[in-house]
């Protein structure tokens, strides 16, 4: 069993740059995931293990016995080193590096003949794209894309907002333009959500193929998604203060598109 | 005009222990909430005024002429001063000192024969209790009650996670036992959202007065809302991780009654 009890080692200084710069991910292709749910979850979806991380005192190496990890890829670390690893919350005491997946549109697989595809533009919180993925899971839509992304798909608080759903779903990412020629040469229909001249969501009919497209609370829609929609849809507002959180928004509209189609 | 410059005058200490401390707001019978929009809200809700503070170089007194607040009531402070007391995020330079209401369940007024309700028991995340707000204004619903509350109304990572709509809802908070009563006294039906034992959300009729009660994501509904149920209620989770976020599970559920009384 390999041993580190140095927070001065390579490959936790690794570690720690993996958590906070997206750069390093992407140059590395590694990304660090907390927790043995979400390590049982990123294995049952085809995640590639580097290392498996634990703190003996917290999570005996025994609890490893059911995951499919092979032993020299686990690494006993001290508990100095485990702090220094860990989110300041987590006291689970494991945690592994693993392999990033490519998220591209070109293979973005849609196996249903009539797909349901939530798409977010530019969306700033992690702790929202988190919310929205979960969402995605639970309603078992065919691919969540984010347009015009403002950070990777791997940022710790993406992850660990998401509790697992960042590797359940199928997700691609590319440009608002991409993303519209991908779905026109799909045939599949877009609902752009916006306040402005738009319909009620209730009115539309998703159980044609179909993408929900949702902005960022401050600025909305690119007019792009509003040019290249069938129809835009909004919910109707009918408070004092008119401002809903976007992955709730999302949640009522894509709900409403499973309603419609039976569950 | 009054002006403070001192980081240790008592009122700037008050000020930073009413942030922080719930018990000191109950105390005093004040809060605290910054910006202009969120106290222009609160004002239009009947929020009364202790001290609006500013801070020139940022918010000059000038755009204080529109909201109507005494002169009197007026403080311009230092810079010093207004990084005290600000929010960390917050560059806008104005932040108020109000007095909280009250929000007893004897005191909720339900004016329409059909009320539709929000109850939300034991929220944990002061964000997931905003983004509920939210949702509560936008859906214009009669009421939202916290039962078994963990924090008061009127901590400051709720009103600013709530844009204002703490102030613009119909909010009462109470024991589980004593909403269940208050209830069923008005003939208010009670569908609790449960995974186990319950039926699918939209197979329920909330055209009639209806509660719609949701527990924490980590431990659910406490029993007595179970027993106290006309019908048991779920999203159908057909994903791989079963996981929502409690404020889009209770947007999906408000509008799918919303939806169904037509908006």
């Amino acid at each position: 069993m390999k041993e580190i009890t140095s927070p001065q080692n390579d490959f936790i200084k690794h570690i720690v740059t993996l958590k906070e710069k997206s750069r390093t991910r992407k140059k590395s292709g590694e990304f660090v995931v907390e927790g043995i749910r979400e390590l049982n979850i990123a294995l049952s979806c085809g995640y590639e293990v580097v290392s498996v991380l634990f703190y003996q005192d917290l999570f005996p190496f025994e609890n490893l016995k059911d995951i499919d990890v092979e032993n020299y890829k686990c690494i006993e670390v001290s508990k100095d080193v485990y702090s220094k690893i860990a989110y300041r919350d987590t006291t689970e005491g494991v945690l592994a590096v693993l392999k990033t997946k490519t998220h591209t549109l070109d293979q973005l697989a849609l196996i249903k003949k009539n797909p349901l595809i939530l798409i977010a533009e530019a969306p700033e919180k992690p702790g929202n794209i988190g919310a929205l993925l979960r969402t995605a899971d639970a309603a078992n839509i065919d691919a969540v894309i984010i347009a015009n992304p403002k950070t990777d798909l791997y940022n710790p608080n993406i992850v660990r907002s998401s509790v697992g759903c960042v590797f359940s779903n199928t997700i691609a990412t590319g440009t608002t333009e991409d993303i519209i020629s991908f779905l026109k040469d799909k045939n599949i229909n877009i609902y752009s959500a916006i306040l402005q001249e738009s319909v009620n969501y209730t009115t539309q009919d998703y159980t044609k193929p179909s993408a929900i497209v949702v902005g960022t609370e401050a600025t909305g829609l690119t007019q792009e998604w509003r040019d290249a929609s069938k129809n835009n849809i909004s919910i109707p507002m009918q408070g004092k203060i008119d401002s809903m959180n976007v992955s709730v928004a999302a949640g009522i509209l894509i709900f409403e598109a499973v309603r419609q189609r039976g569950f």
